[in-house]
């Protein structure tokens, strides 16, 4: 899920979006709220018709900003209490509250509110933010409304905890279970080892989501270990920053050696870029043009889709190991060239 | 013609460029000869190659810059030579220099290097300015290759200054003639004043083109005077100050007042920013969001290209001067809202 923290995928018109292969966006309801509010945004007739996107729509619950706002935000069992970061005003995101800001927003999927804290942290912090997640799960499912509604699994890298969480939320019967606080400081192959055993202990039947992952081999060797949907913001941010994805690893498009490069950035995907040379899209860069970021965007988020559809039909075809083995290898070449 | 400064009309593809309804460019030589370089461009193909942009280009000679960039310029008989703005870097730009360097670039029409000053300024500046940019055009025709070449009119403020210079640019025959040195700090009347005595004097079958200008009612009243084409930042400068053009005036789309509303900026211009509301066009701006000057740019082009649209069927239809009594009505209702 290509993520539009802002209502709007940064640099890119919705068609454009639609272009690269996305057929859900990620919403952020904290940033949403802060600016220009939900109740506004509900008014207007919700997130969809706000942005003008008619494909579905996840949004998260602000959970992560309790993580990455940490020295704003206060916790307590009732919930968070934020600074803006935007004007200073208190906003107060509780279980409930988080639901009702999601409806107010009217995605498709609406997550539950957790605690995310950083890792490597003490057990008993690890312990309490997934104890605590728990029973806010259980507020968040006895306020739910018509939008399907999300579990998240905490529990940091300990394994036992994270089986005890998945457990507990299993229970309360969502339709959809994600994977939260990864990503957070530990390595890939401490998350690897989490998935590995979450992965099998969540119902068969219903969507894993893969919270803010990740590197295309991230996502590849998550997929292998059983999950099914993810969000990051790498694609469009490091498009931003002049950084291409493609089978032969990544491009630093600023790199000297692009300077008079005819080649497009990716033969291999198709995308708004495509018409264009790396020498280009390096002028547009150089020149801080708007549109080297734009093209940019558009051509790793058509990459990382167009993964997506590689993944499921190797999948289809049983041919995933295939897919897994000759993706990793051109990946591990390293920078194609810069 | 939307401006292309550095080879991209700034913050559009150019399948949303196109959208807008523009059928031809304006490209910088100065930006480009600076960076990346014309030879670079002329190796990848030229600059329609280069930018993916398949209709008609003109490039401008590098005359403007002489003016706008005048403290890093030093101006002789032979031609300017400059301190590059990007990297100090010296740059020679004679007549000569300009028609290859345009030729490099592949422009479909090439405009002659002009000496453009200041206005007000002394009249022998003025004078000293006109003469030298005839001698100039009749090296830039000497050296003429398969481009459309474009003379340019000088003269300041001065109307018998411009008659000679017509006449003077006249007999060496171009193909087409610019009205130059404009719109650099003179009064709109002043303009008006110099555009009614110069059209009359430029031969009829040939298009007559007003550089750099201007704001709506600045193009409607110099069509009145007898101009056919207008190259302007106007549109795309503005939009990214969230400020859009309209029939009711320009709409200044960061105010308060736009903060629910529901309309479209503009209702009569198909955009890609039709599907949104002005709420969210506040909101953009608001966020710092690239897509608020992308979708404002996108609208603003388009309300530049229907308005020439209307202009020509209302000639064709021979109800120009409804026309402009109905736009200028408008237009100077003010502001419609903020």
């Amino acid at each position: 899920m290509p993520v539009g923290t802002q209502a709007t995928v940064k640099g890119l018109t919705v068609p454009m979006v639609r272009e690269t292969g996305a057929e859900i966006l990620l919403g952020n309801t904290y940033h949403l709220a802060v600016r220009p509010g939900t109740d506004l945004i509900a008014r207007l007739g919700g997130l969809h018709t706000f942005m003008g996107w008619d494909r579905p729509i996840l949004t998260d619950s602000g959970g992560f900003q309790i993580f990455s706002l940490g020295q704003n935000a206060e916790i307590s069992e009732e919930g968070a209490v934020f600074r803006s970061h935007v004007d200073g005003r208190k906003i107060e995101l509780t279980p409930e509250r988080a639901m009702q800001a999601q409806a107010e927003l009217g995605s498709d999927i609406a997550m539950v509110l957790d605690h995310v804290v950083a890792l490597p942290n003490p057990p008993e912090i690890v312990r309490a933010a997934c104890e605590r997640s728990i029973r806010w799960a259980e507020r968040c499912r006895a306020v739910a409304g018509d939008q399907t509604q999300f579990a998240i699994v905490q529990g940091g890298l300990d394994a036992e905890m994270r089986l005890w969480s998945a457990e507990e939320l299993t229970q309360l019967d969502f339709p959809g279970y994600a994977i939260g606080g990864l990503s957070v400081g530990e390595s890939p192959e401490e998350m690897y080892r989490i998935l590995q055993v979450t992965c099998p202990v969540l119902p068969e039947r219903c969507p894993r989501y893969l919270m803010g992952v990740g590197r295309p081999q991230d996502i590849l060797e998550s997929v292998r270990l059983g999950v099914d949907m993810f969000d990051c913001v790498m694609p469009t941010r490091n498009a931003r920053n002049a950084l291409a994805f493609t089978d032969e690893g990544p491009i630093r498009l600023r790199n000297a050696c692009h300077r008079e490069d005819p080649r497009p950035v990716d033969a291999q995907t198709p995308s708004a870029a495509s018409g264009v040379s790396r020498s280009y899209l390096r002028h547009l860069f150089a020149a801080g043009e708007m549109l080297g970021p734009i093209l940019t965007t558009s051509h790793n988020l058509a990459y990382y889709q167009c993964l997506m559809r590689e993944i499921r039909d190797a999948i289809e075809a049983d041919t995933f190991m295939e897919l897994y083995n000759a993706k990793m290898r051109g990946w591990q070449q390293g920078p194609a060239n810069g």
